[in-house]
């Protein structure tokens, strides 16, 4: 007999057919012989409705009362989920996220968990029930009620897979599994059996967004055995583990992520401390910089600096910069949003040589030029004009995979 | 400095429109130099949708899962009204029922409330925060989510004006306070500056329907004065205490309630014991009686018995009688759907001759034909046509009032 943690999205309860199906899939795995611990999302829309409320009202709600009205939308769920599971014959009881014992600090709308006290989940587990449980939500020490932000379900699912040493923790979706492309621009993308934490987290920055990163982060650190399945196809869907074992696949993903701006400073100073400066200005404001490209210092004494940020910061970090532009010699600074970054995954590409060339020349193949370049062990990203990313991923998607 | 506590029902806080109306009401009063508590309800037909997405679900929803899915309707209306306050740059917080220490015994659905612990509540008005309680909800032993049942936000606001010694209990309502009769009805109808718990009661128990009956006994048995008043119209309202002074009203109110059968059992043996049977019966089926009539034995060793019961008990009542009808003589047993009860309520009436004669002049002059009479210390009931209710009450509260 297993334990197995099952979460469930907002779609796969949004309305009574989804509930219905959702509770015959906890029931057949309780009838296999498991016990059962349900996480669960809000309805559907409810999450967006609550906001709408919430805007009629004011446009700068505090944050404590937006979690205060968010966290009923799990609370409606879960209440819904378990009548369902009563309904089909199943002993039930649902738990809000603070009677699932979730301890979070006091980041109201991105809290973190900061402990889990499953007594009263093996309680009601020991009395042969299903638990239900609200996710993206907790209790801070002040006893106030706080939400996980976004992907909270997720995260809530793979604490209490931890916390719980289940056996597995399948987080259902509507997609079949983890696929080497998106499978709706690529119809040659193929299904994952398999994937490692670390090309998942690598796959899930990059906008392949399958799973919430948080939650495959706390999945690696507690070594929680993960499954992408589908809510609607009764198939295998692709484990997430520590080790993964794919014969013959050198990458295991191609992915695009149109959330890139370009942002070049021209004729930097070329002295120390130059990009320093920059980076610790961008820090401050909060703006995580991806990709840095740097040229070599020029006859003229500067270089330039290019770097990538997500669209939405790209605006805020071009007037900091440009606020502060004669600390960096009052170089032009530029921003260049129709960029998009496309990469390739796969934890085996650092042992074998001439992956990054066959990317290149793929690349070349459709006449596609190169405007920046990033590699780690595990991935090689490439920065170029956005039109020209989904022929670029078929291209390289073709090249490694087929 | 006065604390007041502050109740909201569910239309008052139904939109955006009618929640800055309340949240401007409790800002006039904290304003004024108070400290303010608010209870409010589930936004208008919030309860009824929530109660729609079970149904959905299952006809026999479990009580705790039920519980655990309305407590969301005011869990939504005390993060929107505290966001109003917020908007109207009042300092303020939100409380479920659990937060502010509402702990109830473990009747699902109608849960009781055992034990107040108002440490948090008290801690929050000390920071000069305007509390926002989510009224009709608690949490029982076991940690789980209960609520107090038809009419709990009014009990939830008593207990804690009782709890904190509160110098005032205000309940907001459509109407602007309680009448002589139904305005609706009677046009000459007044309303009152003040009124008896025990005058409201038995008017509340009249089909008034403007205090739930357990929230006055509760302020009864706490001394807690409340006010009923308008959320529309800012004039005052009507004060409900344990002595009320109103010059030269000898009643306070004339009700009528419609949900009245009365059922009656002819040639019932006149020996000892016979009522007893009848009525632990009718106890056992937890049916309550209202009104009994008896007629003297004749000269044939037999009586008649008549009582009311409301109208959803009607049948259980008449088959569980025909079902015993042996141990009664076997007597005929007959149900009266149609009559109505017309009561008159007044805490001076027992100090005062000529109150029961001059309802039933009333009415004679009407031509109506009075079925049953009882008479307690502070009211006056007959059983009438139900045809001929409204014609009644118009007609006694003219001999009275007018």
């Amino acid at each position: 007999m297993a334990l197995i943690v099952q979460k469930f999205g907002g779609t796969s309860v949004k309305d009574r057919g989804r509930i219905f199906n959702v509770a015959r899939i906890v029931m057949n795995t309780r009838n296999a012989g498991n016990d059962v611990v349900v996480v669960v999302s809000a309805q559907g829309d409810t999450t967006d409705d609550l906001i709408a409320k919430a805007a009629e009202i004011t446009s700068d709600p505090s944050h404590r009362e937006m979690d205060m009205l968010l966290a009923t939308g799990e609370q409606i769920s879960i209440a819904l989920l378990t009548m369902a599971l009563q309904e089909l014959g199943v002993s039930a009881i649902s738990l809000t996220g603070w009677q699932a014992g979730f301890s979070t600090d006091r980041s109201y709308s991105k809290a973190r968990i900061k402990r889990l006290d499953t007594e009263r989940v093996e309680s009601e587990l020991a009395r042969n029930r299903v638990v239900v449980v609200a996710g993206f939500q907790g209790l801070n020490r002040s006893d106030d009620i706080t939400t996980l932000g976004r992907g909270g379900s997720d995260t809530s699912a793979v604490a209490l897979a931890a916390a719980l040493h289940a056996d597995r923790c399948q987080i259902y979706t509507d997609v079949e599994g983890v696929y080497t492309a998106d499978p709706r621009k690529i119809p040659k993308a193929t299904k994952l059996k398999e994937i490692t934490f670390d090309e998942m987290l690598e796959l899930a920055s990059l906008g392949a967004q399958v799973l919430n990163n948080r939650s495959v982060e706390l999945a690696k650190k507690y070594n929680v055995e993960l499954e992408v399945i589908s809510s609607i196809n009764p198939v295998p869907g692709t484990i997430v583990k520590e080790e993964a074992n794919v014969e013959g696949m050198l990458i295991k993903g191609v992915a695009k992520d149109n959330d890139v701006a370009v942002i070049s400073i021209k004729n930097v100073p070329d002295v120390p401390g130059m990009s320093f400066k920059v980076f610790s200005l961008l820090a401050q404001k909060n703006i995580n910089v991806d990709i840095i490209l740097q040229s070599s210092g020029n006859e003229a004494g500067t270089k330039d600096l290019s770097f990538t940020v997500p669209l939405g910061d790209a605006e805020g970090a071009a007037s900091a910069l440009k606020a502060a532009a004669s600390r960096f010699g009052g170089g032009e600074i530029s921003v260049d949003k129709h960029s998009a970054k496309v990469s390739i995954v796969g934890a085996g590409m650092q042992s074998h040589s001439g992956v990054a060339s066959t990317m290149f020349e793929a690349l070349f193949n459709q006449n596609i030029n190169i405007k920046m370049i990033s590699t780690s062990e595990i991935k090689i990203s490439v920065i170029i004009d956005e039109q020209e990313a989904d022929k670029a991923v078929a291209a390289i998607h073709d090249a490694f995979i087929n």
